[in-house]
């Protein structure tokens, strides 16, 4: 039984509350999502009602997800590459797995070479689909050792995985070495730049992450953290456009006859969102964000250093890494830590130059203490 | 490359003429989704920035998911039941499969027991887990044969599922019987109520087919079906609160150390719909909503056959049936098709009484041309 019914007005206090409870954005120092951009937020609300799960009954909503797609193809280099908007880099990569094992289904106990610095969403996608996940160490400098993977491949190997941008360290692997011993042994080379993949290319030197990179086959990227857009939005990409009909299943009573997505029902909402920020900030205005994270990211270096914080690692991107106790963090920030303890601290779009400086000089008020 | 930015006004008249191509819901006869109610909307745009995947950043929103969990557990009696907000159906569905290998490990070759009626998200399921997957035909009235389901159980099977609302006719299977037959052959017993989890409750003479039948261990619900929340909401249920934690994985940086979701970041504003609904509507409103459904399918079901398209099944939920040739079908309205070649139309809340003489009107004038 549920009780009886509220009025609004005692259910948005209740509501207000909680939301009140949520931590404020201009302490969270921890997290790949970022506070939405109003572009992105109105034109979620303008399709709050849309299902991307049955894109017939909504041929406009589809029609800005093929945008999105075009749009990620031709900034990664393959104007025509194939993929669909996913609810994260969870989805992508559990599907970037499910296509490749899909292309070797003769193989009785597959594996994946993968880096140790790989998300966690890996784990999961190996545990879903039985597959054997190898995992590669990494150098001195965070990245996945382009030797050791390849030491690592054998007959059972169906995909190598490198990361452009590691949730960690903010490391971007050797991606064009990879795509070397990808093409020699004939793999399936999948990409995560779930993060990477909205702030490399916005870099004023990017490293090779993308399909300029011979052997890449599929990229994860997630409008969702670096594109500012609404949760849920992911997108997974495939250098071959009919690369996921072969995840087709048959999709009776729909206004499409087969879909190849991990969801059926899908909101168009975020979609939606992710589009109208990249066409509202264009190119010069992704750079404009880019630069002004790194650039708060050097100034958090410098300034936790000037501390007596030495950098775990010298990023690739805008996640600072620190060693550091941590007692020395006051609160109420936000702060997270890797696994070898280090502290670590994504220079999100909402942790602008001011609040890096609040930061700073909240740390160094700890320290006094 | 992006191209350069766009003013707001100019995208925004974009985006508006990319909406008015999507399909008007007053034609829309085809959908489990529905206009979400305003107090879903207006709760999701409260919580749009919120990220349930890092539940310590946002204990506002966290709670709001445990209401919702409990919620459920109450109205499909076990209130201490365990559960979590899924990105969907799929999702729930995928996720009890999950949970039923992982409770069965040392079975070489699982199979799970699934009616002919089962939603193409079993397929998926099945696929990517690597289950076979045993169609149980149904009986003449469209519900799952309980015996034909004992039949096909064998010492490799690992679960058993039963559908409370069919995707195509609207059903109930005997979930009772089916319960014994769990129960009997120890089984994980899986009710897909992505549907019909939010009609049943409220109805006058509801069917058995929640944890009040003795063997149910995982229960599929979808809010942004008849709970007329925002998209992306789902629910799995479990009987064991505690039966989540065996899908655990670590996971390092985040304000949890361990989850069990299949997505990572994970939207709390469809949630916040979701709980804002039910909360909002409470036991009597919800009834009035279901009411009105199946008054509608029943008006439907009525006038069609004094037009003489015969009703295929008497549905247990607002889901109606009909022999009836495609050529019938006037523009713009939308309807889709069972795999038997029945016209399928679902009652939802936007098909009001209005719609239903409208869309009888329209069958009547087609049929003078």
């Amino acid at each position: 039984m549920l009780n009886k019914g509220q009025s609004e007005e005692e259910l948005f206090a209740f509501l207000a509350q909680k939301r009140q409870e949520d931590l404020d954005h201009d302490f969270i120092l921890s997290s790949m999502c970022t506070i939405p951009h109003s572009v992105a937020v109105r034109a979620h609300c303008l399709f709050m009602e849309t299902n991307l799960g049955d894109p017939g009954l909504f041929p406009g909503s589809f029609s800005l997800e093929k945008l999105l797609v075009q749009r990620f193809g031709t900034l990664f280099h393959c104007k025509n590459a194939g993929g669909y908007a996913t609810s994260g880099g969870t989805e992508s990569n559990i599907q970037a797995l499910r296509l490749a094992k899909a292309q070797c289904s003769g193989i009785v106990a597959p594996n994946v070479v993968v880096p140790e610095s790989a998300h966690f969403s890996f784990k999961k996608a190996c545990d879903m689909l039985g597959l054997e996940a190898r995992p590669v160490p990494l150098g001195s400098d965070f990245r996945m050792d382009a030797d050791a993977a390849a030491g690592l491949i054998d007959k059972n190997t169906i995909c190598l995985v490198g990361i452009a941008g590691t949730t960690e360290y903010g490391m971007v692997d050797p991606i064009p070495a990879l795509g070397k011993i990808a093409v020699q042994h004939d793999l399936f080379f999948h990409v995560d730049a779930a993060f990477g993949g909205m702030v490399i290319p916005f870099l004023d030197r990017p490293s090779p992450f993308d399909f300029a990179v011979g052997g890449v086959t599929t990229i994860a990227v997630d409008p969702h953290k670096m594109g500012m857009s609404t949760i849920p939005c992911g997108c997974i990409l495939t250098r071959d456009p009919d690369l996921l009909n072969s995840l087709n299943i048959d999709t009776p009573y729909l206004t499409v006859k087969q879909e190849y997505t991990l969801a059926g029902t899908r909101p168009g909402a975020p979609v939606a969102g992710a589009l109208a920020v990249l066409d509202y900030l264009g190119m010069e205005g992704m750079r404009a964000v880019v630069a002004g994270c790194m650039k708060n990211t050097e100034r958090l270096i410098a300034g936790m250093e000037t501390l007596g914080y030495q950098r775990a690692a010298t990023p690739d991107l805008n996640v600072a890494t620190f060693t550091c106790a941590k007692e020395a963090i006051p609160a109420p920030w936000r702060v997270s830590w890797t696994r070898k303890n280090h502290l670590r601290i994504v220079c999100m779009p909402h942790v602008h130059a001011g609040r890096v400086e609040a930061f700073l000089r909240a740390m160094q008020e700890q320290k006094k203490r």
